[in-house]
């Protein structure tokens, strides 16, 4: 008994492991802690969930539904499916991803539970405990909360929303290290709204070419482009750095709690010969997305029609350019206008809200009283800008920058201001860098 | 240009991180190596694939598809949903999962994508790097997979095949250390078709309650019992002994391909509070299952006719008992009487086959032969076993067998068994330990 015993626990107390503890989402963080009491005699209008089905404004084409509900009764999708997916779907995404003279084939898709699991999958592949990825900022919070679950660091490169959004590439190229497993970029981005040029990219992938660093690319807005701007893949211009490249059904096709994403591994000369493999084994743990949405999916993919992404894009876009153009002229706000994606920041003059302490503070009382609700954009690691989502129904557009507008008039004070330059700082997010 | 020269990678070489490296499948390894080629002239038996789904012979009630069907056209269920599932949906497995006196509620419990997802998640909750947990022997293999993955050591105990595959209680026990964080139990089994009666899991409780050690229970064939048996919830029978219990629809239901599946937090004296924290920040790293399947949970949990679990049941334990009485009377193979779960273990008196050098020969000779591919248990770390999957069609069983049988006349040589009581040390495993 004696040495047995002192092994013995004596009483219940059962911690939670430490990757528990280290896994979090700092947009929970923030928006569990604002206190979020909206006006009782004005109806919430909330553009902070980016979520394009909450309004109903956005129907997804009954063909999407057909394919899904033809394979259920067949019943022929039941059953267990390999584990990076079906052959046939695998085969479907590739089609649909190839660019002229970057054919992809089926053995270069893995299918996941939606785009984060994709975005698991490639940063569990690529980063080791101890090592760091770079991702940007603002930027979408489940880099961090991914790779930091794993003890993976997160570094932050510098986006400039002077110049829509651009990567700023000294900041980058200043970070790299010997542990640098993978750069992060996000295009279109949550939550900026911005589409990255051809001459931008190749530029990103210049750099990661000469430090040797393999690309991770969430394309989950791949295709939602405003007029005016195109859309390139980051897969379709590389011939040197290997990519993976993440994506899904989520956005596109509206239909974010479906859980259908996927990898494409644009493999370059073979570099990507050791994460294939690795990416099959992770795949393994868990077994890969709805076996019945995977069955849907290649009909999914060549049939919907094109006009329902068209008449989608143009929704947002023409929501876009209305806030846009009305919140450029409220004073103390500086919108960013967005080219793509479902978002647009916004930054405030902070100084010249005398009393609102920062962005957290401003879109709390904005919800106190005016109830609109924005996130504050240090749920994107870049304080004093907010972000709305641009999904919400037309009608709701002008309300809700008809309060925004009486919400500054009421706080501004432009003499607390010290002059523009400072204004202009802040809107670069004091970072200092660029 | 010097320092920073210095960092710089010449080479394109992307390694695979770690946790890939460590993340494997232990039956890919066996049965990937295998060779496989099948006689010719007799059309392929595979007795190996643990899906029910895959003979076309065990049909879903039209019942389950129109749940689902129903919610795919009601286009209220293509968004997000909390990353542990909508509350309508827990509430519902919560009452599916209640017994008397143990009510559960939404908050205890989690959705999840597929069991697999559930076992991570509580692995994950429970244990850190260095820690070990106590799994079966055999055992299904995805404990070591998605254990070992995170840097978790799997510790085996043994389960008595004489004893209907109960636990071995002094070896549990043996193994316990101050490292170990849960001890996983899967009840009823794969890969042994086992059922734990009341008392056994009782002892069990007693054993961890001792040590405070909390439990895991895998109890996704829940109810999958046959007659004559009795299935208890190991939750149902714990006053102090925190279990977090994962199941899903996956095998009652008959829908592995949809994962769905869930954990139930079975807390007792709230000693799961971290647990509980912790599981629910781990759920926001993938956002849950499917939520169409999700919406229609409630549905289909309560409202699935009785008599389709209890053909289902009914259609196995036929084949179980065919293949059971049949194989008993084979020479040189003992199969151990199912009482529950989908499956039947072999053993296999080795000694009895001069020329056959283990269960993974064996397995393989018998599909070169007789075109029958059966599991070699070694895929459960259980050599000279091999495992039968019982959802076959009816029709098929009696071919099945009489082929087993001609392959152990032809190669059975009774003289080469030294005598009884080796084969019965065979039988045990020859693990000594019992
Ligand atoms: C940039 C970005 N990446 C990934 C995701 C996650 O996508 P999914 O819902 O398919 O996991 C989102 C969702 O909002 C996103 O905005
Ligand atoms: C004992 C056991 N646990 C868990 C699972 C995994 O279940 P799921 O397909 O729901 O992930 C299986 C599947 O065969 C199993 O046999």
């Amino acid at each position: 008994m004696s040495s047995k015993s002192k092994k013995m626990r004596m009483n219940w107390e059962v911690p939670a492991s430490k990757m528990s503890h280290q896994t979090f989402n700092p947009i929970r963080n923030i928006v569990d802690t604002m206190k979020l009491t909206p006006n009782p005699d004005k109806e919430m209008i909330a553009l902070s969930i980016g979520d394009p089905t909450v309004f109903n404004n956005l129907p997804i084409p009954e063909h999407i539904n057909k394919c899904v509900v033809d394979k259920i009764h067949g019943q022929k999708h039941n059953g267990y499916n390999p584990s990076i997916g079906y052959e046939d779907s695998r085969a479907a995404v590739a089609k649909y991803s190839s660019t002229p003279g970057k054919e992809l084939t089926a053995k270069d898709v893995v299918l996941t539970g939606g785009c984060s699991m994709a975005l698991d999958l490639c940063i569990c592949v690529l980063a080791n405990p101890g090592q760091n990825i770079l991702v940007p900022m603002p930027g979408f919070s489940i880099y961090k909360t991914l790779a930091e679950s794993h003890g993976i660091q997160v570094k932050h490169y510098n986006l400039r929303p002077e110049k829509n959004w651009e990567v700023d590439l000294d900041h980058l190229e200043s970070l790299i290290d010997d542990k640098t497993a993978t750069i992060l970029i996000n295009n279109p981005s949550n939550p900026c709204g911005s589409v990255f040029s051809r001459n931008h990219l190749l530029s990103i992938l210049e750099l990661a070419k000469r430090h040797k660093v393999p690309i991770i690319a969430d394309e989950i807005y791949e295709h939602f482009v405003f007029s005016g701007n195109e859309y390139h893949s980051l897969g379709s211009l590389s011939d040197d750095v290997p990519i993976l490249s993440c994506s899904g059904l989520t956005k596109r096709f509206l239909v974010p709690g479906w859980r259908l994403g996927w990898i494409v591994i644009n493999d370059r000369h073979d570099t990507f010969t050791e994460v294939r493999a690795g990416l099959v084994r992770l795949s393994q743990r868990l077994l890969g997305p709805n076996s019945i949405v995977q069955a849907a999916l290649p009909e999914i993919l060549s049939a919907t029609p094109e006009h329902f992404f068209d008449e989608t894009v143009q929704y947002v876009e023409e929501n876009a350019r209305n806030f846009y153009n009305r919140i450029s002229k409220v004073p103390g706000l500086r919108p960013v206008e967005p080219q793509g994606a479902m978002y647009m920041m916004i930054g405030i003059d902070i100084d010249c809200f005398p009393g609102i302490k920062d962005d957290v503070d401003f879109t709390e009382r904005m919800v106190k009283e005016q109830s609109v609700f924005c996130l504050p954009a240090q749920c994107f690691q870049f304080p004093n800008f907010f972000r709305v989502v641009l999904t919400i129904p037309k009608a709701k557009v002008s309300t809700a920058c008809e309060r925004i507008e009486e919400f500054c008039k009421k706080h501004y004070c432009p003499s607390k201001a010290t002059n523009g330059s400072t204004g202009s700082d802040k809107l670069t997010n004091g970072s200092g860098s660029h």
